[in-house]
């Protein structure tokens, strides 16, 4: 299942803070003075319980963790360290059962969770921040949140890769229209356009493999910047988080960002991969093309236009490019600029964060069902294909290759023979050999065979062309590629 | 009051739909194949009532004014018209005391809307549609809600100014160093100071201003895309919204958001100024500066370090630029390269336009609030405006002034009297004359009267100089351009 | 002429300091130091030139009003005015000749200037800068220069509206498939399609229109940023450099660009429209569309495929939207923060605006150009429109105004009796009555007449809809709203 | 050396293109119709030639690969090759000494290249393009040039690194006031502080590194898009250019652009980085702080303000981040919704490529001879860390260390300790033993160990904290890091 419904949480707050007016004349509302007391304005622009509640996983396994070093290295009895952890696991069965009241006044998570722990465990929960500050807390929340997403966005990268792949094997063999311009180009085969965007979402998946392995150091033990007097071990809390060091400077433990400014930029390009497909999938889908049609899985129609197929769920994928560069902007402008070491300003690294995530997240989840879902049309598409002389190159191809012509007077017989044929109404390979052979006699009827479109396609078997065999062979290569056992793309 | 606590909504669809994974093993998740059946994701990204409730006063406002139109037209009854209304009315009045049920299911505001609307009212709920679509629905609901939050703008900026305008009035006469490049470069008045963000912010309004007029027109009667066969009378609509007219073209109607993006431009670029000045407030506060203090109020401090002020209200005032530039990149994205008229991709426009005016109208009420709040350390501020000859100008103005100097000649005999200066370790104005004649000799006395960070001050007396008695007329001349009766600067 | 091919300027510098290495091993270049001397980057770095001399007609008609000015005041002698000013134009002659030497170490265009007027007129020169500082001179010129570009989008706007207005009226009655998410929705009339972007550039019109006015204020006075001591008069030359008035606060006028930004956005704006006719014609030019065809003007083609006809001006145009996006963004960012007054990271102004101006420039005349250029073809764009029952809507609405059936009901009753056509492989029209009436007995002959696609058409007459005689209506009050001689809209 | 003097070009056309109208009315220019004629807009628009010779080593390179190939292939004869090859490298002798003539009619780089081959060479030149077209031409250039970007790129960053490290050796024990909101938090080192950059430079070189291996495939053989039917090598072609392997796609080999967009992504959060640096140093060298000085090697002064020193380089450096985040911006959106494969729209990506990667060497080479510049006022740093209690934290420290207390209790303790010596206006390790034992009286003398600011950073040890010992720790681990012989870091 994607996504919890108990969290409900991002942008929640600002709806509260400052929605719609409540009174029906706006301009009663501001005809004196600004009226909330300074005390609400406060507590609304600076409260985030709002949306980073959603980091409440991350922030009790890093409480677990700290807890759990801090009784090793002593600094805690191993008494008071059960407590704190029973009280840390019971809190996050309450919230993840809906029993948990979040409040504004304790301004975030961290806050939330520590106060609940008071309550539950007394005193000894005095102890858990020893040797801690938010300042690496929320760090370390962060970045962990983070990794997850980066671990979900992974599986669905996969699985879209697959359900390309699969489609891809299909239609090894159907010929398509390659567009240059949106212009007919040269026959193509489906398959190997499809694997075009396997190689794209394996960079992608590249990508955030690299972004994970860069980011995965625990900034635990910076406390609020300085480091920590107390005889701690990051080492120990690092291994048990699952991160492979601790980082190396405390002051850029707690006041760096770019690890979420590199994920974010990731899911950008990864979206604009996925905004490509979606256009071309809208396109295919309009009436002049019909090269596909999506069943009603992933459109919405018009209960009396029944050939009226909105292909939302494209339109929807194709639109989220724009909000993900959004928060990549947003959160590269919030860091422009800011003196070492944190600053209020980095509590506005959340939102965008879990905006990107989601929308990336739901994207690829639908771009991934609409591949799965949708019909080709092979008839229609090798139709496109076959029209407008798209064999022409073909023919320059042959003339170079079999009568040794020069690339540029190939094309200047090639132009020839093709005004030839438009001239006379007639596909490339309707026209007589003699026709031909008044502009270039040594032309002979070996030609015919270059100007279908499935000897356009078989021809281009170089690696990396569209042959069917080379299609196949993609295919092969990418499941072991990309989809052997839990294998990270390089 | 900001805000309105019933409604929250932003965003949360998001969280919902794709939120952190409930199962312990992330892995387990993906490992096979996607686990969601399309319908699934198809909810989830294509629903929109997570968020677009927030536009139910508008949507209801719409309809009652199409009703009655319908109604004045005799397509509709006069008494279906009028349990129509009565049910509309109702229906807001659920909503408002949290007691309307909204489903996921249902899409949309228009369709929970007209949903409930069919429960109450029975048969006479599906006349409403008539002569109407979706696609102008959401049109007009967009433009009233950004016309709506235009207005709450309005009347913060316009506190806003109130604030800085009080401010520069107490501190007409405060000497202040006047920085280039941060640093000190010319004395000028902290009140001076603060009415540049007087002109700033005025210019704000003025371009809000614009906006309003220019979206100021309905587009009801579009219906889909192509305008209605029934006989109705848009003009009558646009009036009764309180719009100028109806829009010319019904194509252009359902399909530009150019009126969003403009309102998010003039967002980006007033977050831009209130960044600016929250920026100064925050090196003003630095232990170094000590220009101005902040109260408890606005910030947030250390039980144990009482110096310790953190002015987090303007560090996030200064981050909201970067989520409201996000907001306007997104939409920019979004609508870049669309195809006429409506496409699903234009459903996310409403989540970037709700948290552009979200963020920016708590950053102008925090920082009104900044500013009636701050304490000036006129001592400090005098001191440090008074050091580094930073009345060197005067001096060579003087020479240009009393003595005809050309300005290059005056300049070169400055650079000399300062470097006097700095070799004894004194002030310009401790430099006895003989001194300063031996440099130039026609040097009078006259010239310490010119030294003086005061003088320095009075003497910019022209349109827009800095001298203490422009600042009172600024602020007299301010208060009738922006401060009288509802008045909309031009 | 667009363009001046004399001044070439912008980003030129770049090039020179940080193009690809010249030496062959561009390891040994960085093996031990960094190899410039700190002169040598900090000159490149800090210099201007490279693209602030495009801005030289504006810096000399600045210092004109600026002596002229002094003259009046009695601060310069009129003789020496007299040269300041014969100097001036010399130089300006010089430059728009080709025959002025632009010297990076005289940093910018104001310094080139300068420099080479004390050359020709000697120490009268030195006179000139009284009462004036390099920050609101350059101020000055940056305004200057927005505000004649904004006159050559206006005029470029005017005539891409003249443009689509006449062939409107060349196809008020030509019948094209109205499309929402791609998918034939109903008939439209091209006319109507093309009035549609007559109403977006005029509201460009406006919002550049709008920005010139609130910008149309003059920094001329407030010297370095506190204002001068000598007695000029900044009304004076405000009003002879064609402003309304000088800015009322001298900080302000040396330290926003807000005006430049809204220039920016905009453009930004401007060209989404511009990116969506663009995405149009593209999708039209495509071989299962060919709606229209753009001749070999606006097209590059394949020497051997004769109907490949690659609409790269439409590319191109679709594409300056990212950059002008990216400009405003450069911008924004640059300003956010930024304390008073000015700081050299406004440099970075300049290139971002030039940039803008030239592509939004070149996208509009292209525009314009394609529009003017294209030729549709009626037929094509007929039979798509008449396809997939693309008049059901009209059998709904006629079952309502005819029958009076509500709406729900009459939706009902032509899904069946569509479901019955598509059954039938028959249109609507080709329905026999009797057919129509075995499922709604009251449905008479008149139905017919509802059927086709000019009726269609033809029954959205009310305001703003796509009727034939609406859209003549239309053509002729664009005219008179936009063409009329020098009228700009509101 | 950067830069190569000797190819000017970048966004030079486009003032060609739209600069300043020649003519002294702006309103006759567009009084009637659009002036330009259509071929002359085309021109202008679709020219690349003044940006794209940028890459002519690229472009002359790739075809020496391709052309080798030939010959090896069999596909041209070895007497053909040499003649190609020589008639190549003339070229780019010919382009390096500034003798070849660009012509905007050869619209690109790659025909400037090939026209003049065929004057050199004669017919020979017409095989070179055998088996290749300018779609994968086009992409491989490109390719190229950001390779070798990145190369100077990383060199930069390592320099950069060395200054830092050395800086920070020089500067292990030197104490400065640690910032949290910029407010004074914790003493911490400068050397510490130093060292934090090195880290994020450290992720930076990281991240292009890892971009550089993803890009490092060939999409020579791709030809137009399909590939090619000649017999060609492309896995010879890839490895001659110093590629891992050709790209696996031919689609995907001319159609994409993620790695021009990574590279400007990974150039905006260094960007990012440099800027906060940026911003440090302004503050540092501004009056009220006085940290830091630089000579006028990187400053720009006032002739008679000799205290004024203008920190222009580090503005600029700051200001950089906005156009290199706008330049990704660009081609994102360039990018986004653009179907497979080649469009004229991807020829908008060399411009922002160049301007990213440009504004990214001067801001880093001019950061780096800023740190190495850098004058740091020891004693104004430690007065500055030693007030406002700021060892407060450390006392509570102690408190819990050494008396055991709870951590809640120990900050209460230290809250009112606090307040005490606030009431007496003493610094706490002024205030008398027995004043503190008051309060609580375990207290000991060896507390007042615990509250200088040397013990305070000095305490801080652990891995990754401020301690003197650390710095040098991890200085010497940087050095092995970074800058160990070319090696690159992960």
């Amino acid at each position: 299942m994607i996504g919890n419904r108990k969290v409900k949480a991002s942008r929640e707050r600002r709806t509260v803070a400052a929605g719609a007016p409540s009174s029906k004349s706006s301009n009663a509302m501001w005809g004196g003075r600004f009226t909330l007391g300074p005390a609400e304005i406060m507590e609304r622009i600076n409260a985030s319980i709002g949306f980073d509640r959603r980091m409440y996983r991350q922030d009790i396994r890093g409480s677990i963790a700290h807890c759990e070093m801090l009784v090793k290295q002593g600094i805690v009895s191993a008494a008071d360290g059960r407590k704190i952890i029973a009280g840390l696991r019971r809190i996050e069965g309450e919230i993840e059962a809906g029993n948990f009241t979040f409040s504004t006044r304790l301004e975030d998570i961290h806050m939330n969770v520590e106060a609940r722990l008071s309550q539950l465990i007394g005193d000894a929960a005095g102890r858990l921040h020893t040797a801690r500050s938010r300042n690496d807390q929320v760090a370390l929340d962060v970045r962990l949140w983070v990794r997850d997403a980066i671990d979900r966005v992974e599986g669905l990268l996969r699985d879209l890769q697959a359900a390309l792949i699969d489609r891809a094997e299909e239609h090894a063999a159907t010929i398509m229209p390659g567009f240059t311009h949106l212009q007919t180009a040269q026959p193509v085969t489906f398959g190997h356009h499809l694997m075009a965007y396997v190689e794209m979402f394996g960079r992608d998946r590249s990508r955030f493999a690299d972004c994970r392995r860069r980011m995965n150091e625990s900034p635990l033990g910076a406390a609020a910047l300085a480091g920590s007097p107390h005889p701690i071990d990051n080492h120990d809390t690092a291994k048990a988080l699952g991160f492979d060091r601790p980082m190396a400077n405390s002051l850029d433990a707690v006041s760096d960002r770019d690890y979420a400014l590199e994920f974010m930029a990731a899911a950008t390009i990864c979206a604009v991969h996925v905004s490509r497909l979606s256009e071309e999938i809208i396109i295919w889908c309009s009436a002049p093309f019909r090269f596909i049609a999506l069943s009603d899985a992933f459109t919405t129609g018009s209960s009396i236009m029944p050939q009226k197929r909105n292909p939302d769920a494209a339109e929807l994928a194709r639109a989220k490019t724009g909000r993900i560069l959004g928060d990549f902007t947003a959160l590269a402008v919030v860091m422009k600029g800011l003196p070492l070491t944190y600053g209020k300003d980095m509590q506005e690294d959340k939102e965008p964060i879990f905006d990107a995530a989601d929308s990336l997240e739901l994207s690829l989840a639908a771009m991934a069902g609409m591949v799965r879902d949708l019909k080709a049309n092979d008839e229609r598409m090798r139709a496109v294909a076959a029209a407008d002389y798209s064999t022409a190159t073909d023919l320059a191809d042959w003339l170079v290759r079999s009568l040794g012509l020069p690339f540029r007077q190939a094309h200047h017989v090639t132009g020839r023979l093709v005004a030839l044929a438009v001239s006379k109404g007639a596909d490339l390979g309707a026209l007589p050999l003699e026709d031909m052979q008044a502009i270039e006699p040594a032309i002979t009827k070996d030609v015919y065979r270059a100007l279908t479109v499935e000897a356009s396609v078989a021809a281009r078997a170089n690696f990396g062309g569209t042959a069917p065999r080379n299609v196949k062979k993609a295919v092969a290569a990418a499941r072991r590629r990309f989809l052997s056992e839990r294998k990270s793309p390089t």
